[in-house]
């Protein structure tokens, strides 16, 4: 038996190994630090209460024989989960129909399966810098990888290169790690070249609940021209806080590639994936009630605050940086070698960030830090921060 | 950008669609008939009560700041719940290290996602009559298959020929569709052929928790030389009837490929996959429980006790089948066409089932019932076909 010699051309990624061992280090030299972490990529704040109602319900039907569900109708997800989505889009002016919606568990694992769609000889664009799963998962295939820069120049949200050939396209608005979002006109910039190429854009949108700027949209399906050139992944992990809880879902409009990538995909998810829990699907559900939105919007508010609080402390002390305004993420031009700006940081402040080269060739001399901490945490760091640079 | 063609080689099933057309033509014709359903795949009791306080519990915890929880510290599973299945292990004598195991949502997606792992220019070995996943997802990479005969004179569970040679070999036991269990006599011969060959054997224990003869091993690896050939799916969807609240799990042991796949797998499921939901992982180790093995075992004992019923009628009728002592398949001559079968038994009984033809060519002549439904239904579809055959 032959292993998938593809799995050798990986480089192993020790970013947060890395950050992990300085930071265990610093707090073993200097046991009294008080160090805040403004490098998390996971939300902390609860469910909201109507999601945990709905869980605690759906757990309970599932033990008794008069409401107890087995396997899915299909593997696409319930329909009242797919009606709500299809509302959700509705709600920003997005048309989408309900068939055209593939639920799962998460959008990191509907990321890693949509390659198996396309031939392996397909040539994959993603911009640096970039969160590494598009790459990785391109890797594990053999497929040809170009990057296309993102750059201080375009505020890191890049337009395409004409001269540049290829099939497939990631992007990712609002960004992780930028935090950079695409404007109407740049995102159809890409829908235009996507479609002149033939090419699919393979789209991320799990920050878009963080857009607060109108020309900024929330789905790359509110552009014309969309629907016959990109699939949309979406998640409920900063959405509704379900990183450990697990929902996401993937759009694959009727138009592309003339319906078959739907069949396709159907079919993929149909052989290789069994639904997803009747659980996690009703606890989305609530997400989307109306009291769902609410307690929802509370806690994205609330990280918004800290984004707001970074960002406006950089603006102040004219760091140019970008995120904070559409994302929970702040990228800022740290003058330095990435790694130096986090044990001046880590040694000076006793905050902990993420350096930016750890995310490609482009961010280096960049640092990326997150609003996922306490208020208190986070306006407490910004103190310690503007007293040491 | 060109798709994967391999789809396009990727036989569709009308198996279940077709039986649903017959039977609603039927009833529409025969609107008072009162249909029994013997052709159920999935369980129908409930979840344990111990497992739904665990999920209720899980659920309230995401919801309190105090205890939420976001991603999992890794994709491969929480401790406590690699703990519970070691020990699992270990209470029939096979020994198994937490970090051998790798939870999922089910052992569907481990069972279409481990191919990844292989070159495609491996050949497969699959047994016919076959569950169809082993065999599309493999299509879905263009790997060759070829396909073992299981038939009546090795009691659908067939040895190795030892002409053929292959790199990947999928073996079901108790098996689905046809119930019959692997000897360790049997297993070993297939663990050596392996070994022999250099092939890596996966293993699908789904129905382990059915099996209630001594000398049928519940885990590949309770056969001596299987760590250096095989990984085993398992999945708690038999087991503790999650097919609708999804988990499962993979075991890689060390020895495999000298700890290559291992690495492999848990690279794969870090970058194509999440972790599974806490809440299930906590509803899983409840399983494990003292307490949630006795509610479980109740469910299949309830389950075997229709099984049992079945089988007890028809070696009373003279009918040749397999499984229903291991299984809660019961696999039988139908001494006719399977579709045939299928019409005079919903004809004459009004009971439905799954004629052998749909999962392979030796499925031909052959007809699978299950256990899933009541003990009074089933026991009612017995007498009636005690009545017409």
């Amino acid at each position: 038996m032959k292993l998938n010699s593809n799995y050798d051309n990986i480089k192993s990624s020790y970013l947060f190994v890395e950050i992990a061992n300085r930071v265990k280090k610093f707090s073993a030299e200097n046991p009294s630090a008080d160090i805040i972490k403004l490098g998390i990529g996971d939300v902390t704040r609860p469910l909201a209460p109507c999601v945990v109602e709905a869980g605690v319900k759906a757990v309970k039907e599932m033990g008794d024989a008069k409401t107890f569900r087995g396997y899915s109708p299909d593997s696409q997800g319930y329909e009242f989960l797919r009606d709500a989505i299809s509302r959700y889009y509705a709600s920003f002016n997005v048309k989408i129909a309900p068939h055209e919606i593939h639920v799962s568990d998460g959008a990191k694992s509907d990321c890693g399966n949509i390659v198996d769609m396309f031939d392996d000889g397909n040539v994959v664009l993603i911009p640096d810098p970039v969160y590494p799963v598009y790459l990785d998962s391109n890797v594990m295939s053999g497929r040809k990888v170009i990057f296309c820069d993102a750059t201080e120049e375009d505020d890191f949200a890049p337009l395409p290169d004409k001269n540049l050939k290829c099939d497939i396209i990631y992007l990712c608005s609002p960004n992780n790690p930028t935090g950079a979002a695409f404007s109407y006109e740049k995102l159809k910039a890409w829908v235009d070249y996507a479609n002149s190429l033939g090419a699919v854009i393979i789209y991320d949108a799990a920050y878009e609940a963080f857009v607060t700027e109108k020309d900024v949209p929330r789905s790359i399906f509110a552009v014309e021209g969309a629907r016959t050139c990109a699939v949309e992944l979406c998640s409920f992990s900063k959405t509704a806080g379900f990183t450990g809880t697990r929902c996401g879902y993937t759009v694959v409009p009727d138009e592309l590639c003339g319906g078959k990538l739907a069949k396709m995909w159907a079919r993929r998810q149909s052989t290789k994936y069994n639904g997803t829990s009747y659980i996690q699907q009703r606890m989305a559900e609530a997400a989307y009630s109306p009291e769902g939105v609410r307690q929802c919007r509370e806690n994205i508010l609330a990280y918004q605050k800290n984004a707001n609080l970074i960002s406006d402390a950089l603006t102040e002390m004219n760091i140019y940086h970008t995120g904070g305004k559409n994302s929970p993420y702040i990228w800022l031009k740290c003058g330095m070698d990435s790694w130096d700006f986090f044990d001046k940081l880590l040694a000076e402040a006793n905050v902990v960030g993420t350096p930016g080269s750890g995310f490609g060739k482009n961010g280096e001399g960049f640092f990326r830090l997150t609003a996922f901490n306490t208020y208190e945490k986070t306006a407490e760091a910004i103190d310690r921060i503007k007293k040491i640079l």
